[in-house]
């Protein structure tokens, strides 16, 4: 389905167009590690090279780039960040160096081909924001066939959490359910209009916002209480857009944690930088959002949660199968369903059942 | 300037297709005692007649009006909700009376013309929203000559006020700003790049936001410092677009609170139904969104706050100009401007200052 250009910036782009929000970018600090040990560790890769920057935002991936010896860097990028991006160039001296070209990377023309290929372009759980599809876009027309993409790969995860979220956004949806039936009672007596034919449409939509929408949260590992498993790997140099318009796995996990609640799900993704098969990084650099107590990013973990929990323990195993895709609605944004069955140690077997989630 | 729709659904609609939304509005005591006994207090102009409800939501006014006897009532919805309101009507048997129509009221074409509009079309400080266009539009389109407009006037007020708000946002707005130099200072240091002409633009970003927004705020009667002032009266049924595309005003007003601090500016509105000169109301109903103690509204007040306040007393004179339009990127937002000269009971003059703020 075609997309409206005004909607897609009304729904998406404009939030990129504040320095606010670039700043919130800028100070995740694991995620400006890696990506600038990614370029200053590899500097082969860019000394006299051509690089396109593909979102660039305030500008930082292409400035790097410049700063570690390119000959020339195109930064391309949608929002009026771009003339900030250019001030900021200019600042670090680097304008005959970086070209920002305000624009959207699928209408833009560049006057060459170029070796690498560098973005941030990963949103929540990886694909939410799909921007993914504006890299490939530019990589099939712009890089050179032995260029090389920055990062290089990506994967994403899945593991089963314990939460006491699940608790609260089970008895916020209760409350706000309790408040509907006096809402409707108030309705009938006070204004003689008898509103009940709503009860179900506004427990569904309740229940979506309380209950089946996704939850950014920034886990504390031991929340993680089995194995978690990979679901996707994207290859950056050869995904194309059909590779990642669903995602479709099915992992088998076992509880770790002893006797304890099975939540829900959580999950995150890592990108990694390794250059190109013939081209090669010199430093392999990692960038997980994976749970962890002292290095946390952004983008936290995507948490779906069940209700009610199930009691689990050591060695139950799970096997889940999962399958997201775009919202029909709007492209960025995802739906992703569970399926789950339980096999318990004591040889006992649960029944599958399922969970759909909106990733908003 | 040509409003693309899709962008309009985007930025506006979509929050009303939920019901969530509608229950707010529906939940609003003094907004529903008004239209209430607007209607069933003046059961005249409905007894028989035909009436429109231009944005119908839940199909609440639409309903009242055909409980007061309307021989057939037209409700025009553009969102989803359109769909709930059809099954209310169902479920409250009024579908022989009140028809649904699911559409822009701009494209929707109506059997006939209607004796009265009613239309719950007011937003924050009047105006916020734009929708009243939509109610001109149906009433130069659809309405009879001799027909009632629900509600039949408006009005805007204005008033200085005292608040603690303007401490707090001073503080949030320092405290991001003393963030944004430790932030330059670690960019520089850990990535050896310096953001520090990102200074100027991410102030001047911040300060709208903390300092030059509106607030929404439900006002205690005693942080009103002076007269409040009408700056802007509507007959609905007369009124043009370019009667209400900017809003000019001065008004003079007399601090009656001793020793004070004069912290900025309330915004509030009023709308009558007192019917038309040939067909006035049996029962003339106000709808007020004054600050008051025990009859607030969803709508609140405005809050343009000033940095820092002044101290003022009894007696001391505040002449206020006013000038709001709309903002030029969505024309459902406004923009607005206040010049204030201060004469205090001394004789003392403190020249004229401005304040721009934006209605978001
Ligand atoms: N198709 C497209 N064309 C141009 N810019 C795009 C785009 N899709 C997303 N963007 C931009 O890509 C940026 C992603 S955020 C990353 C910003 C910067 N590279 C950094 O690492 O800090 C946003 O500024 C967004 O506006
Ligand atoms: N031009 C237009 N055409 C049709 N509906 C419109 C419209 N502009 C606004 N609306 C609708 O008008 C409603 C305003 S809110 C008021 C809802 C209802 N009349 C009540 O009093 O509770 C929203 O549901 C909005 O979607």
């Amino acid at each position: 389905p075609a997309v409206d250009k005004g909607v897609d910036y009304a729904n998406y782009f404009c939030t990129y167009a504040f320095l606010y929000h670039q700043k919130e970018m800028l100070s995740d600090r694991v995620r400006m590690d890696a990506y600038f040990n990614a370029v200053f560790e590899n500097k082969h890769h860019f000394h006299g090279k051509t690089v396109l920057d593909v979102g660039t935002g305030s500008g930082i991936l292409a400035i790097w780039s410049a700063q570690a010896g390119a000959r020339k860097v195109y930064a391309v990028e949608a929002t009026k960040m771009a003339q900030h991006a250019r001030e900021l160039v200019k600042a670090n001296k680097l304008q005959d160096i970086v070209e920002v070209i305000e624009g959207s990377m699928e209408d833009v023309a560049l006057p060459e081909k170029v070796d690498v290929i560098i973005s941030e372009w990963m949103g929540y759980f990886l694909l939410r924001e799909s921007m993914f599809d504006s890299v490939i876009c530019a990589r099939d027309r712009w890089l050179k066939p032995d260029g090389v993409m920055y990062p290089s790969h990506a994967r994403m995860w899945l593991a089963p959490i314990s939460s006491k979220l699940a608790n609260q956004k089970m008895s916020d949806f209760d409350g706000t359910i309790d408040d509907w039936y006096n809402f409707v009672d108030e309705t009938k007596t006070y204004y003689g209009v008898d509103m009940s034919i709503f009860t179900k449409p506004f427990t569904d939509e309740q229940r979506k916002y309380y209950l089946q929408t996704s939850l950014w949260n920034n886990l504390h590992p031991n929340q993680v209480i089995g194995e978690a498993g990979i679901i996707k790997e994207i290859d950056c140099l050869t995904a194309t857009i059909a590779d990642i318009l669903d995602v479709r796995a099915s992992i088998s996990t076992s509880i770790f944690a002893e006797d304890t609640r099975f939540c829900g799900y959580a999950g995150w993704f890592d990108v990694h930088f390794r250059g190109s098969m013939q081209n090669p990084a010199q430093q392999e650099i990692e960038l997980t959002t994976a749970p962890s107590e002292d290095f946390g990013t952004h983008w936290g973990q995507q948490v779906f949660l069940i209700h009610p929990p199930l009691n689990v323990g050591q060695d139950d195993e799970l096997i889940i199968h999962v399958s997201m895709n775009r919202s029909q609605e709007n492209h960025r944004l995802m739906e992703i369903e569970f399926g789950c069955e339980i096999r318990y140690s004591s040889g006992k077997l649960l029944p599958p059942f399922r969970n759909k989630f909106y990733i908003e």
